[in-house]
């Protein structure tokens, strides 16, 4: 609707109004001016980025839009000095071509065109960009335009962009009403804090509106279709696209290519930095993110992305495996003149599990997976669904688009591979899926062919209809405002957020070998539990050797001596643990084989919590519905508090195993809303309810803790009670806070008929040798009190508290 | 060690001797008496058991054991007369076969000798079962024997049972020192009661020790396997064997033929008593029970068996799909003369989706399934393990015994199938398994052969050495007092308690019309989700007109309407639960969006608990980490009471969901060792914590119930505490034991954001249309006193409630 017309209108519209007269007569079709100039600066025009997709991009562009109303000019420029940037420039211009439906001669005149609008020019100086900007002002008014925008392309390494950025921020913006687009290509920072300063530079010069960081996956036609397709078919996938029905999910990237000839690049990013935290991150949002009402608003893609990212749990050290193949560090050593003596630890290759903690995705595996030197070329997001059925005829009568226990996937294949070109596949047993029909036509299967476990004609397959390089796509969303395609500065933190504790974690993780392509074998499968990635073939031999051989805990056995006069078990951590929950498991089953229950009174604090894992997931066999659990101490905070060591008891213990809720006893340190109050007796309470459910108030077994100043329990060597006496229960102070705690005392913990002292970690060595020597001294050091009247006690410690 | 001798000896002991001297002679094999003399009589031995199975089995039991001291006399009885008996046993002699390594000239000599111990004798009055008696004491008078025991199999209808008992109990005991066995045939009742009656009747005549039940499914000799496979495999399976890596259980039973002929037995038990109740409910045992450190105990055997039943977690409706083959009615209707008009519910299919609520098994799915007129008669156990892997080479480089990206399974293969004969199976993926090599040995699988999903050669493949029949190895048991594998009364009321429910659930549903065999196509597959199975394939039409029509609850809308000027939902049981459950959630996650909790109040009673475990079973979205949940009500009775409200609530919920420790808040009804003493305030404590944690005390929702005299939470007609006033908490007078309660008050109720009442069952019929006709009157129904101050108020009532 054209508002009434008045005198100072912009200077474009009587342009557009001639357009829009124009656009009503039909032949009209070179009309060019009405929606204004655009120009397009590409920085690094000289590189190989820019010779290889984006003058293509840039061509398909102007052969897309040119006859759509706006006119265009196309600055090549880079340091390279003007007669050789220009003679650069005409070859690759030269090599354009156009799409097959367009005839030779067309497309002769379309390039020639084209050339007619590009133009080299060096950029280097603020002068430099103060002139360009001139001289784009000056064409504009020259030729009677009106400016409608500019795109300036990056395709320059990182440390030139800030010069970039305030050259054009100073001297290079269009003026009012027209916009400013500049476009990044990654890398975008080393890690969070990298990424950060970059974010934070480029923010002092551009809006976040302005900038499109580009990662090209989200170009590849199959990426690109994952939401249009999660849209075009809620219809089937509402209830699938969930954790009761998705088994897992893979997102891959394999290349054959290794890093030879770019080393110098590699060594410092390696397989993680290069694909899992942009590409492979990119497309596992587009699958997890909760599918926006609307996907075509971007703003809302964006929003529901940074969700996604938020819903990610962090990942650890063991949610990785990584490799490297066998030429590399030999390529870094010649490439980048190392010695002979230095080995790599530069991943080339990962596998990373990734879990989303929401309630769509709980518990569903993201398996991310690249690397470089393996057996094929080819990428794909597959999701994988679950088997629930079970069908009840012989499986040589099963029929392909009906049975339900033959695999059910979706596959967007990125692209090569066996499939040679993108496509969607959809599992026949699952549903005919709908395609945009216009762009994405449904094709026959190779015959022969298998995919995933199954023949192509177990798919409907679909695939473009026109294949399209992702620059050439992301240069159009560019030039139309869809920034869903592009990384914002929010999902760009985010994603660091997510990569940079396990990138740190790594550092000195070696990788595994691996020869390379089709050698490979079965040497880079690997298998998951839990949170837990590893490798599926022990490693037979090191390729080349590893630095150093830390001995790993299996190497040892468990060392049985005495401590204190009394049994002492030692080994590495992971044994001793394990020793320890076996002996807990015997002596759970062996009373309630005789009692009927199992009271175990616990510590809190961070030792018993690998325990505490241990035994809720290794003993399938412990009497769970007849243990009564006890606190040995306390501290006065509410028992939802972090710091409460019940909820580490929580966490890590009950909320693995079924003990009934009135067999857990929590210290009733949180009475009438306040803490630990003398007039609100918890500790004489906890007495009376120990006195009234344990025989002779003795438990089955108590585990203790040793502090480096020789507390157990909350009996600190500072504070007098809890110590000697009658009083089963105490309220203590710590000298660390919070300092207010409940405790059992001594008197207490001596009437056990067992007693386990878990010591754990270096910080404990000095102690373990002091409280070795003395005698009963509970008042200096509390520890030494312990001696069950009638019970036995047993100190389990591992080597590096025992041996330091 | 033998004791010096003297004269009062046993009379056995000087035939021991004997051949304790005979034995170190070499050649002293037909020694036979040293061991005593045992009677074996086969009751029913003219019946189609005693002539396929039962003689062949006995005849192996002479010829593995007459060699090794014992001696036999064969008695074969029924109501036959005596000539016709015994025509019929020479004839069934006759046609008994030796082993295949026995010489034909070897094999008509034993089968001589054996005929010679063998006699047929009418057996009916217990003048006949004295005679018995008598024969056999005289006859080992006359040798010279002592009597080691003796074995009455009942090879007969259960009918017969009772008369048999008595009749052996009374007249044929052997004498002191001689043991009694008594060998059982199934069925062993129709449901629980009558298996229990039937228990109690055989138990006044025998000993829990002289009862040998048969489940023939126990003697095939790959159902044997199970535990001594898993026993001598443990260091592979010991991490295998749950639910981290078990995927799903299988347990199969697949025939061809139909059940004509056999209908008058048929229609009375169906598919479910007549395989699944018993066969497959053992083999499920035996894979699932914690493994006995000594297997070849048959006490911890036993005791672990009877610990996996009550793991087992309880079977609903939805556990079930049922059908029956297209011409099994008519085959009734034929052989049961029914009018044209009858059509039989009786299924001849069924699957059954079953839990194990233990720490081993949670959430692994067993299948069991079992069918007439199916495709092919197989039987198989299979454990399918979980694929945990991503194989980082493309698929044509995976090698077979190395690919964790292969299916790993283990197959129980009991008999016939492609296979044709047991075997077991063990992925090569997984391990090399270890089988008695006297027993099984490996076998090269038949080329092209594929089952469950791979080529046979991806399977180690063991059969049995010799193949032997069922009955030939239980015989054995039951002479070597091998308990282990049969059936003691608890294992049988075990099953029982968890059949019955179910069995009863189904007698109205209407089972799905197969055509059988091949043309079943995938009619017959099924799926599960949650605890709920159901067919994979809509029921396109009804091949046979369905028998008559019980409307079912699915036939039936939820009906919303009002009562008492609020919304009233009303529906059938399933239905209603399943829509309040439904709006609970829906509430719950509302709460969680907004306020980051849901506070949630529940009443007591036997209403709730289908609701609790509609809502612990099928709502996976619940957002239970978030939720508190508080007592409406309670009865001063210990948690742990069985009257107990919170015990329903942990029972039917807690046990099933991971609300954390701290968000649970029984009502402190026992404090002190005391139960609701008003100088221990728990009341008071109760309000203060809802006053604490409830923004303005207002729960998000509030579960109400009413009983007959118009009570609800605890709030009677006849106390008038918590009906008004400040209290938020009360202790209140119930007319019914237990009569001291503790209550939310109805001010306290009130301040409720939302307060759904529910109402179901016929008993409900005159209070619901009394008080919908009253206005408020809290003191004479406090139900009445119900009204939101700002909350909403939702009835949901059955119609059985509501309509009557």
């Amino acid at each position: 609707m054209l508002a009434e017309p008045h005198f100072n209108r912009h200077p474009g519209f009587w342009k557009m109004l001639t357009v829009a007269v124009c656009m009503a007569l039909l032949g009209c079709l070179q009309a060019q001016e009405h929606q204004g100039h655009v120009s397009i600066i590409l920085l690094g025009a000289t590189g190989d980025l820019a010779k290889k997709y984006l003058w293509q991009g840039l061509f398909q562009l102007y052969l897309d839009e040119a006859g759509k109303g706006h006119s265009f000019s196309f600055h090549g420029s880079a340091l390279t000095t003007t007669e050789k940037g220009q003679e650069f420039m005409a070859k690759v211009l030269e090599s354009l071509s156009c799409p097959k439906d367009v005839a030779l001669p067309r497309c002769a005149e379309l390039k020639d065109q084209f050339q007619q609008l590009s133009q080299y020019r060096h950029l280097k100086t603020s002068e430099d960009y103060l002139a360009l900007n001139k001289d784009i002002e000056a064409r504009v008014q020259r030729e009677g335009l009106w400016e409608a925008g500019r795109i300036f392309y990056f395709s320059v390494p990182p440390f030139a962009y800030a010069d970039i950025a305030r050259n054009i921020n100073s001297s290079c913006r269009p003026g009012p009403g027209a916009w400013l687009r500049v476009v990044l290509e990654k890398p975008f920072g080393h890690d969070l804090l990298s990424a950060q300063q970059l974010a934070t530079e480029l923010g002092s010069f551009f809006q976040e509106e302005e900038m499109y960081r580009v990662d090209h996956y989200l170009g590849k036609q199959a990426v690109a279709q994952i939401l249009p397709f999660r849209d075009q078919n809620r219809k089937f996938l509402d209830g699938l696209w969930n954790r009761h029905h998705v088994e897992r999910v893979e997102i891959i990237m394999k290349e054959t290519v290794d890093a030879e000839g770019r080393t110098s690049f590699y060594e410092k990013y390696g397989v993680i930095r290069d694909i899992l935290q942009n590409h492979l991150t990119e497309i596992l949002t587009l699958v997890a993110m909760e599918l926006p009402h609307n996907v075509s608003s971007w703003e809302a893609v964006l929003l529901h992305k940074l969700q996604a990212f938020q819903a990610l749990r962090g990942l650890q050290k063991g949610s990785a495996v990584l490799g490297q193949y066998q030429a590399y560090s030999k390529q870094v050593r010649r490439e980048l003149q190392k010695p002979d003596s230095f080995h790599s630890l530069t991943p080339t290759f990962a596998g990373i599990l990734a879990h989303m903690d929401n309630l769509r995705w709980e518990g569903v595996p993201f398996i991310l997976m690249s690397g470089k030197a393996l057996d094929e070329r080819v990428g794909y997001v597959r999701i994988l669904f679950k088997n629930r059925a079970y069908c009840a005829q012989s499986e040589k009568h099963w029929v392909t688009d009906q049975s339900q226990c033959l695999p059910c996937q979706i596959i967007f294949y990125i692209g090569h591979g066996e499939l040679g070109s993108p496509a969607v596949l959809v599992s026949r047993n699952l549903f005919r899926p709908s395609l945009p029909s216009k762009s994405w036509k449904e094709v026959e299967g190779q015959p022969g062919l298998r995919l995933f476990g199954r023949p192509l004609s177990d798919y409907y397959v679909y695939s473009p209809v026109r294949e399209q390089d992702a620059y050439s796509i992301l240069i159009s969303h560019i030039f139309h405002r869809r920034k869903g395609s592009f990384i914002t500065t929010e999902n760009l933190l985010a994603s660091w957020v997510f990569w940079t504790p396990l990138l740190d974690s790594l550092v000195h993780e070696v990788p595994r070998i691996y020869p390379g392509g089709a050698e490979n074998g079965h040497l880079l499968d690997f298998e998951f539990s839990g949170n837990q990635l590893s490798f599926s073939q022990q490693q037979l031999e090191q390729l080349v050797p590893g630095p150093g051989s830390v001995p790993k805990p299996s190497d040892f056995q468990v060392l049985r001596a005495k401590y204190r006069e009394s049994p002492l078990i030692s080994a590495w951590p992971e044994e001793l643990i394990a020793k320890l929950a076996n002996d807990i498991e015997a002596t759970a089953v062996q009373a309630v084989r005789r009692f009927g229950k199992f009271h175990l009174a616990l510590s809190g604090g961070s030792s018993p919590i690998d325990l505490f894992q241990q035994l809720a997931m290794g003993h399938y066999g412990f009497p769970w519905a007849h243990t009564h659990l006890w606190l040995v101490d306390e501290r006065c905070v509410p028992l939802w508090d972090p710091e409460s060591n019940f909820q580490g008891l929580q966490a890590h213990l009950l909320q693995h195993v079924r003990v009934p809720y009135y067999n857990i006893h929590p210290m009733p340190v949180h009475l009438h809303q306040r803490l630990c109050a003398e007039e609100d007796q918890g500790a004489q309470t906890y007495a009376e309810e120990i006195s009234a459910l344990v025989t002779n108030s003795s438990f089955d077994l108590v585990l203790l803790g040793m502090g480096p100043d020789g507390h157990t329990a909350s009996l600190f060597p500072q504070s007098p009670t809890g110590l000697d006496g009658e009083q089963l229960v105490v309220l203590t102070k710590s000298p660390f806070r919070p300092y207010d705690r409940m405790s059992l005392s001594l008197p207490l913990i001596n009437r056990a008929r067992k007693v386990a002292v878990l010591v754990m970690g270096r910080m404990k060595r000095e102690i373990t040798t002091l409280v070795s020597r003395v005698g009963y001294e509970p008042k200096k050091w509390p520890i030494s009190g312990v001696l069950p009247a009638s019970g036995q006690l047993v100190w389990y410690m591992d080597y590096e508290a025992f041996l330091g």
